[in-house]
């Protein structure tokens, strides 16, 4: 049975280099931000930068490796019944919902979930970089270089799937965002095999 | 006078709240990696993720301000005779010399430079992210996401002008990668008025 995380929350978890990390949207159309640290030395963290770079490309499916700051690969994308994440976006914030939404009093957003998630992990806020997005469809205008936030394409049961290769601590959050999840709240399943 | 970056080296430097850096291609073609720091505290420091949010594109010009990881502008973007530069990549390493370019004995890079640079401010390697990466030429296909890097659109004499909102450090290299600049190591020159 897959865990649960509940709408707008995160969790915190290890993952053992040959474990494979499946993420379930149960409803379709919700986002996950997910983030990696090398459980050795938590300052190697997943990078959008250095994927892109050795990738050369910014969207990434089954057969991509997600590198760290370090350039080494984190993770192997090995399944995935969707096709479009982001990788561009940081986590949703209480600074990304007063500067883009306008709200006064602010959630906590992802980033907020995933700080107080990774916390007991002695991992920082400001440590918190660019997360991989799974689900998360935002098109880009290769011309203007405008991008939007679309709903995703994901549909119930959708998943993606990662294999570690090292040892890790994962964040992973059910998105805070309503412009993410096409103006709904939902869960995030995940179970590790 | 400008001060001059010579060909495949880095430098880093204060920059006051209110002072203006013009960073100039003096032959045309090539690339500076600038990064920046909050100088009251390192930990803050230039996100791309943060400033595509807030920005809703990934090409940035004149009247386009420069995020932090904390959500505070750290520099406007105040004149540019080029139009295109790049934040998506990291800046050039070792290791993107090892994997992209299969150099056995590589250089050091733009990272190595930066770091070497910023290291009497007790900015350590793993801080830094990703670099506004003034006059460099990446194009993305938003279809398929593919990005190539190609020569830059800088002309002998281009700049591109930022004004500080914040006390900083900033890092800057003339860039080490051939695929960058069109295939020729060049300087950098840059000022602060």
């Amino acid at each position: 049975m897959p865990h649960e995380i509940a709408p707008r929350s995160g969790v915190a978890f290890t993952l053992d280099r040959g474990q494979r990390l499946t993420i379930i949207d149960p409803q379709g159309e919700q986002v996950a931000d997910l983030l990696a640290f090398n459980r050795a030395d938590v300052r190697e963290v997943i990078s959008a930068g250095r994927t892109f770079d050795y990738a050369s490309k910014i969207f990434l499916t089954a057969g991509d490796p997600l590198y760290s700051n370090r350039s080494n690969i984190m993770l192997d994308i090995v399944e995935d019944s969707v096709g479009r994440h982001d990788f561009l976006l940081t986590p949703c914030s209480k600074d990304t919902f007063r500067i883009i939404y306008g709200d006064s009093d602010p959630h906590q957003g992802c980033f907020g979930n995933l700080a107080q998630a990774l916390a007991p992990y002695a991992i920082e806020e400001d440590m918190i970089p660019a997360a991989f997005n799974c689900f998360m469809n935002v098109q880009v205008d290769g011309t203007s270089g405008a991008i939007s936030v679309d709903p995703p394409l994901s549909k119930a049961g959708d998943r993606i799937v990662f294999e570690a290769r090292m040892d890790l601590i994962i964040g992973l959050t059910a998105c805070s965002a309503l412009q993410s999840n096409n103006g709904s709240f939902k869960p995030i399943h995940w179970q590790v095999d």
